[in-house]
């Protein structure tokens, strides 16, 4: 009789749901939209219907399953108690005991969204191989998680691997989303170089590769793609971009001593220049006994998520 | 028949040594002379030797012991090698098996110093009650040490917690003793602030309490005294202090999420005035989900590490 396991990522758009079997190998993956009405009360009833009818289709009995493993964005204690995904419109419950009334699975795993990605990453991605990583996710803004030994370092309450909220440049001016100054995510998400980059477009008029593009069309590929062509703009912007995140990544390092970083989210679709800039100004900033750790990219894009949900579930 | 523990702290002058009862309360204490010839060999025979002595003294039987508990000043992983200790003139061997060799006793326990006072004033000092804290000694140097879920946290290769050497002032032109340049040991050690001091006093004529002590005078103590009396060139000399330590750990919470930062080391004996300072700066470079965390005074001083070596092997 064959055992299968249920991986779900909640973003604020979509789910991300997969079915694995119970060595961890994924067999199918789909995406529900995610009903934030009522406070997102519908999220989870949601969910447990889609696993049902997976259920269904595949003839997959309710002893057949292993466990739900479940990403959320948010903080979530060791425990999985989530505490308040403002995202979501949720408050302060505990997820995992929901969703174990709402489907009668007894094992739910629930964990914060970036750190579960971390797990998966560590577990079936650029992290393979190590029990210690950080994983900096570098999108839209710069999310982390941190594995130690092959488990999520969760924090007291939830929050730790936040990353993009280290401070890297206590003159700054403007403000973070998270409301503080100087936040890594200000200069090294794809948001943030963009931003510099067009900011340096406008205080100029040097010349460069990326003036013949539109200000809505100038995004991370761009920038690189102008970075590997010699350009002098893009040179400042990835240069900002990487001596920040080498000091950030060189604190996390004094902090946590990892084995690798691995790098994901939609910059490092640049691949592997990304990684050869940051670790450049990673050593400038690092002592002695932290010198030479790894840089992986993330290989499991989208998915990795799921797989490290699933991982929970099998640990 | 009873049972004991011993509690062991090597620093580089001197090693502190503790007879405890089975509970971890403290017996009887004191302190041999760290002999660091012919590469620090004697270091761990003279320390079997004096437990040795000491069972006798008292008619404690091998039997009788529950295990050595070691602090040393160097990183070491968890399952007890060192990976050099500069200090000692150590290379890369097992500590615990060394011990154990030496001794008979089949449980050893070895952590890095910082990291084993850490555990210490989680157990019976100024964390107690904390499951989740961060340690910070501001003495000569700035030492981290980082429990999590009452567990030290070593990293890959015991260089965790290592917060004396986080980046904090990428402008800084003057080289830590680290190699790198603007680490928070520059600004918020002993040494620190008192560099700091001497450097304000000769480059002005501004009128300071401070300008009764002769150079050499002038510590910790005199230039807090001078703060709290509003002296305008101490409160410069502390603000910056803060400034840094609080945007230090503002950052290790970012990391690492803590409940709780305890202040040890010679800087903390000036009292709660200390942790005033630095909660104020915190605060102001922290996001909102790690604000509000709990500031305490280290409460075992110098017996710290022996209590953590205890704790280790009680765990």
């Amino acid at each position: 009789m064959s055992q299968f396991i249920y991986g779900v990522d909640i973003g604020g758009t979509t789910v991300k749901m997969g079915l694995f079997d119970h060595r961890g190998d994924l067999l199918e993956k789909w995406e529900i939209k995610t009903e934030k009405e009522n406070q997102g009360s519908k999220i989870l009833p949601d969910i447990v219907e889609s696993i049902a009818q997976k259920n269904k289709e595949k003839g997959i009995e309710q002893t057949d399953i292993l466990g739900i493993g479940m990403g959320v964005p948010g903080p979530v204690t060791e425990d999985g108690r989530v505490l308040k995904c403002a995202n979501l419109g949720w408050g302060i419950f505990s997820v995992s005991d929901e969703v174990s009334r709402l489907s009668g699975v007894k094992k739910v795993c629930v964990g914060n969204d970036a750190n579960v990605a971390a797990l998966g990453e560590q577990w079936r991605g650029g992290g393979k191989g190590f029990q210690d990583i950080v994983m900096v996710t570098l999108g839209t803004g710069v999310g982390g998680g941190i594995i130690q030994h092959g488990k999520i370092l969760t924090g007291s309450n939830g929050a730790a691997g936040e990353i993009g909220h280290l401070t890297v440049n206590p003159k700054e001016e403007k403000t973070c989303g998270c409301g503080c100054k100087g936040c890594l995510e200000q200069y090294s998400s794809a948001t943030g170089i963009t931003r510099r980059t067009l900011e340096l477009l406008e205080q100029s008029d040097q010349d460069s590769y990326l003036r013949q593009f539109s200000r809505d069309a100038i995004s991370g590929k761009e920038i690189f793609d102008a970075y590997q062509a010699q350009d002098a703009l893009a040179g400042q912007v990835v240069k900002e971009f990487a001596v920040y995140l080498g000091m950030g990544l060189a604190n996390v390092a004094a902090v946590v001593d990892p084995e690798a970083f691995v790098i994901g989210g939609g910059v490092s679709k640049n691949g592997p220049v990304v990684i050869d800039v940051i670790r450049e100004e990673y050593e400038k900033n690092v002592m002695f006994a932290l010198q030479g750790k790894e840089f992986r990219l993330a290989e499991l894009g989208n998915d990795a998520g799921m797989y490290g949900a699933v991982r929970m579930v099998l640990e």
